[in-house]
């Protein structure tokens, strides 16, 4: 987790960026320009999601350390959205961000391979390794037990990238099953102990390892419990902002020393413009600058009181 | 679940043939003529992976009612692959078979909708409403709870869809969770009960929801413990052939009737040549029927000493 880790520190900001273009979301500018070349198509569709999460890079590249974006959102556009996702990953590598692919895969041993080089590796095709996707870090559904595991934790190791396991989710059902105790212990506490197993021998300088979880905002009681519990395991933390966790929940993801976690903001950053007095849609990226800017400080104001 | 079931019986065949096509699997002169077209490029493994499912499927669609994509192997291939999982879907639906892709998706409310667009319902672009890529059913992971649940099940209503819910899955390590008492039920348990509900309000003709469950072959007192305690639930049932279980072990997945079930088969049917005598690469597609005609029988005979 090094890398994710560095990079937050030279910018002094752990939030992290989600990208979850709908469509709804898009500037009409962006739009019309995009539909006028393409038609009302897929096409024209990922041609436009491409360019606002072009144009919200460039906003947040010197300020924000990673981007998320969130796949669903991709795949909603068919392939030719996923192409979208691809070049938005690609763009957002060359302005030095960090990518996270929330992707939430999980699956069988060899199967799960096949996810981690889409994701994470390199597929071979005659001789050639070529890079499917090519993100930093990639979120994973432990469900399926360490057979689903192992197979992301060679490619971590060997070309230094990570994972975040779903543990404690930030939507409200998440307890169904993830708050039921197995003898003295939640299913979220078993699934963040798990993520301490898988992760122990691929500790950093930092003294978090590749397998991190993702912990909601939304139920800080739950992240202070965890935080405590798996001194190893990095956070990403959804739930702040739109789904109604703030700094103060926020804060108990992070240890001692400011670190360990990462706290995504999605609608909150992409639509900034719609709440913020005198904005337009175009000033969407400004304004998401904006709400990046106060974001950091609204976290740093929690943890140098901490 | 009528439109599968009516397939099954009419095909007399609860058999659904797994499309997880590392290029490995695929015979030297597909390959050779895609790459020479091509290059070495992930266009030209993405037109082998269609050629290759577009001649499975011309062998299997009078025989075999359904086609189970595996997502994993086609995003390795980068949205050039996913491209080719879309045509693979066009394709086997054009020839009446019903498709399963297998992306175990899961996730939060918002998100999950957009999934659900993706792969099961349609997706608005100016006033258009588009296929991404249309499938019949799509299986899920329920760790997030019934916020995942409930925007596919609006369109299962809706569009005549399914889906399949990770339960018990076929992996040597899915104990590692699933197998956990939460009181005096274990979590596979939990997770199958949760289908009931889920599925409640959509059961049809045949007596089964929209809400199927995944159940693997590999474990099959778990089958048999499942069977009895979810009447509505359909099972997808992974594990038959190349992951060590046999139609005896899956029998156990079926109703009195005979229904309740479908079995897959991937490398068993895609890499039936290598294991047949006489047969070379050259004859892929006839040895996956040969083999797929095999397994109905092997599954007809137990089903009919039940």
């Amino acid at each position: 987790m090094d890398k994710l880790i560095e990079k937050i520190i030279e910018k002094q900001n752990p939030t992290v960026a989600g990208f979850d273009p709908k469509l709804a979301y898009v500037p009409e500018f962006i739009k019309a320009e995009c539909f006028s070349k393409y038609g009302n198509t897929f096409e024209g569709a990922a041609a436009a999601l491409f360019e606002f999460n072009k144009r919200l890079i460039d906003a947040l590249c010197d300020i924000v350390p990673a981007v998320k974006p969130q796949a669903a959102y991709y795949e909603m556009y068919g392939w030719q959205g996923v192409k979208a996702l691809y070049h938005t990953i690609d763009y957002a590598k060359s302005k030095g961000m960090y990518v996270i692919t929330d992707g939430k895969r999980g699956d069988i041993g060899a199967t799960m391979e096949a996810y981690a080089a889409a994701h994470l590796g390199t597929t071979e095709v005659e001789g050639a390794k070529l890079e499917a996707f090519g993100a930093d870090a990639l979120t994973v559904n432990g469900y399926l037990g360490t057979d689903c595991i192992r197979p992301l934790l060679g490619i971590c190791k060997e070309k230094n990238k990570d994972i975040f396991v779903l543990a404690k989710t930030s939507n409200p059902s998440s307890g169904e099953l993830q708050d039921k105790k197995i003898g003295d212990k939640t299913v979220y506490e078993v699934m963040g102990e798990m993520c301490e197993g898988w992760g122990a021998e691929t500790i950093g300088r930092h003294g978090y390892s590749a397998v991190g979880a993702v912990v909601g905002a939304t139920y800080p009681e739950m992240l202070r419990e965890l935080r405590e519990k798996l001194p190893h395991t990095f956070f990403l933390v959804p739930g702040y902002g739109a789904q109604g966790g703030g700094a103060e929940d926020a804060k108990f993801a992070f240890d001692k020393n400011g670190l360990g976690a990462i706290v995504n903001s999605s609608r909150g950053i992409m639509c900034a413009w719609t709440k913020q007095d005198g904005k337009t849609e175009q000033n969407f990226a400004e304004a998401a600058r904006e709400e990046a800017i106060r974001m950091k400080e609204d976290l740093q104001s929690v943890l140098s009181n901490q």
